[in-house]
Formats: structure tokens, C-alpha cells, sequence
């Protein structure tokens, strides 16, 4: 199945049946998670993986008490670092060099030019942008898991502060952005299942630009 | 070629050689991308395609000098919807209400939600909130061309400014966000060909919930 085929079966599913995904369709899809691109590098983000059930019903309480994800079978968290340091930059630089069999110190334009960024902004500035680019991930999450005809409902609408509370990710120097159960539909009993997708039309979503500008 | 092959064999390439890109590979690209899910369905975001050549190297110009929108063979420019109107989400419920065959009123509830959001926030919580959509569709954006064996170069880089500027964006309502040069590697010139990917280990990324929590 080509990816745009897998992204027409894909939908926000709605009711999922607790059918366990197999493990390694999981790792396929936190593998090309992990591969995603993100700003210079850095990947600023972590994936939480919730399997246990219990605390899948106690993620629900605090995220509208959307079904899917206590029906579902994994609970991946996209978790933004919740500012950007100058000693996580310096690991950074650390693994490039120890990946790439380069020395830290060929590295030093690159590390000072995220370190100008990090420290000419805010923390939230830092936050936001980190956000940005668990999104990055989050994107690619949902078509590697539609590839693997896993179905996943991308989720915005939970109490990001309860969460973070929850599972203490202020002091791992996280914060949740978006959630993405993933699981089987649960087809005879969701309203959304086998509804036409709405997208934009064509020729107002993707404008092509002429030369005359 | 699977999608994790294909996210394997991508990079941020640095340096392109002008070939172009077939229109069929371009059009599936971004059939993909327009499948992008979003929040609420809203889609707050357009997709602006530039193959024109002299186009391309003014707006590298405002890109501080990155070649590689001047070498690809189409640029696209991701751009979110500057504020969220309640004009748009008028639009948004009658696309939704023609699209599956039912009436406007019945998405009556679906559609007060929406508003009560975006009356809510800020036009700047809104592009953000925008802006967030319109990285998801990056994230697929830059699966899709991956699995078409197209390279790409992810961007935040750019005066979003000038460029929003220089093609009268504003005038459409809409901010530019990111930059996706599509097109081919000039491997031989490209410093960045061949060299390991640098990724957090998967310990470090990815983290198990223990049910403990």
C-alpha cells in the first residue's frame, strides 16, 4: 500500500475495539518517528509510551474522556522540552561528533549558532518552537502508523497541564503537546468510519504561485 | 521502498542540481499532503507551490542565501492562515455539510465549538494554533516526497516577513511558517550526503510508561 493510499484508509478514528497492536508494528512506527527532521537537529522532544491500561483510563480523565484512548492499544505522548539549555545543546554537539567520528571542536560554528538562538529567546520562545517540531514528528507518526494499518486518532484536546502533572514530566523537562492513540477501529460502532474525507479543495488549499510576483 | 527505507535514505539535502522534478511525482506529493489531518478538520493553512526559476532566487534572497531554493525544481511554502474568521469556519461547516451529504444544521454543535475557540484566542493564539496544523502537513510533506525518492530540505531559516512581503501573503490571510525545497541531490557536492544520521538513541527518545504512575 503506496502512503497515499494509506493516508485514504486513515481517519480520526473514533471508537477503537482494544485490539493490541503488535510490537514490532510499534517500534516500526516509533523507528520512523524517531528518523523525522527537526530545526538544526536537535529533536527538543521526547515520545511517551503508555501501554498499561489503568493508566490509560487515568490519561482519559484528563483529556475529555475521549474513549480512544482507553480502547486503544499504545498511548504515544508528543512531549516538547519544556525550554532549551546550554548543556542540552553541548549533548547534542557531543553526539553529533561522537556519530559523525568528528571532533567537538569542528563542531564549535554549529554549536555556537544554537546557542545564539537558544539564548537570544524566552524559554516559552524555546518551548514553542520545540512544540514546532514535535509536531514534525507527530506528522510522520500518523502516516508510519497508517502504513502499518494501524489506525490513530491525532488528539489536541486534553488538559496539557493534568497530563504533565500526572506523569511528572515538569521534572523531566517535558511538557505534552499532542497525544496519538493507536489501536484498531472499532468499525461497526464509529460514527466516523466509511464518512467521506472533508478536505479543502485543491485549488484553495495549494496555490500555485506565478512568476509574476 | 517502505516509508522507515524511505525516511532512511532522506536528508536535509544541502545542495540540489536543478533537475526537475516530474509534475506526477509533484501532484501525489502533495495529493498526501492535503490528506493531513488536523484539529477540528479545520485545515488553517494553504500550500503555496513556486517552479518559477527567477522567483525562487528572490525569495532565496530573504532565505538567508540557502541555494537550494534557487537549485530545486519546486519550492513549497507553507503558510497558516494569519487569524482564524468566523467566515472560515462558515466555509469550513458548509465544505463539511456538502462533502457528506447533510444539512449545515445538524453540524450546528460541531460548529459553536469552533467558534467559541477561535472567538477565544488571540489572531495570534490562532496562527500559532494554525501554524502548529500546518507543521503536520510538513511532517507528511516530507514523508511523501521521501517515499517518490524526491529530495527535500526542511526550512525555518527564512525572513517570513520579507517573504510574506514579497508574494503578498498578508493580503491573503495568511503567514508563512516553513519552506520545503523539492528536487534532486547533487551528490558529489553535497557535504552533507552519505554522513550518519545524528538521532537520540531510542532510550533517550522514546520513554516507556511504567504503570506505576
Amino acid at each position: 500500500m503506496s502512503l497515499l493510499e494509506a493516508l485514504q484508509w486513515r481517519y480520526a478514528t473514533k471508537k477503537m475495539n482494544g485490539q493490541k497492536v503488535p510490537q514490532e508494528k510499534i517500534d516500526r512506527i516509533l523507528d520512523a518517528t524517531r528518523l523525522s527532521p527537526s530545526s538544526a537537529g536537535l529533536q527538543p522532544y521526547s515520545i511517551l509510551v503508555v501501554e498499561d491500561e489503568a493508566l490509560r483510563e487515568k490519561i482519559m480523565a484528563v483529556s475529555n474522556n475521549q474513549r480512544q484512548i482507553a480502547d486503544s492499544s499504545h498511548l504515544l505522548i508528543f512531549a516538547a522540552w519544556k525550554d532549551i539549555s546550554i548543556a542540552q545543546v553541548n549533548d547534542f554537539i557531543k553526539l553529533t561528533a561522537q556519530v559523525r567520528n568528528v571532533t567537538v571542536e569542528s563542531l564549535e560554528g554549529y554549536k555556537d549558532m544554537l546557542l545564539g538562538v537558544i539564548t537570544r529567546n524566552t524559554p516559552e520562545q524555546n518551548f514553542q518552537w520545540a512544540a514546532r517540531q514535535a509536531y514534525i514528528a507527530f506528522g510522520i507518526a500518523i502516516a508510519a502508523a497508517a502504513t502499518e494499518q494501524v489506525d490513530a486518532t491525532p488528539m489536541e484536546g486534553f488538559n496539557a497541564a493534568a497530563l504533565d502533572e500526572l506523569l511528572g514530566l515538569e521534572e523531566k523537562g517535558l511538557r505534552s503537546v499532542t497525544l496519538l492513540p493507536l489501536g484498531y477501529r472499532d468499525a461497526p460502532n464509529d460514527w466516523l468510519q466509511g464518512l467521506e474525507k472533508v478536505r479543502w479543495p485543491k485549488e484553495k488549499m495549494v496555490l500555485e504561485v506565478a512568476a509574476s510576483y
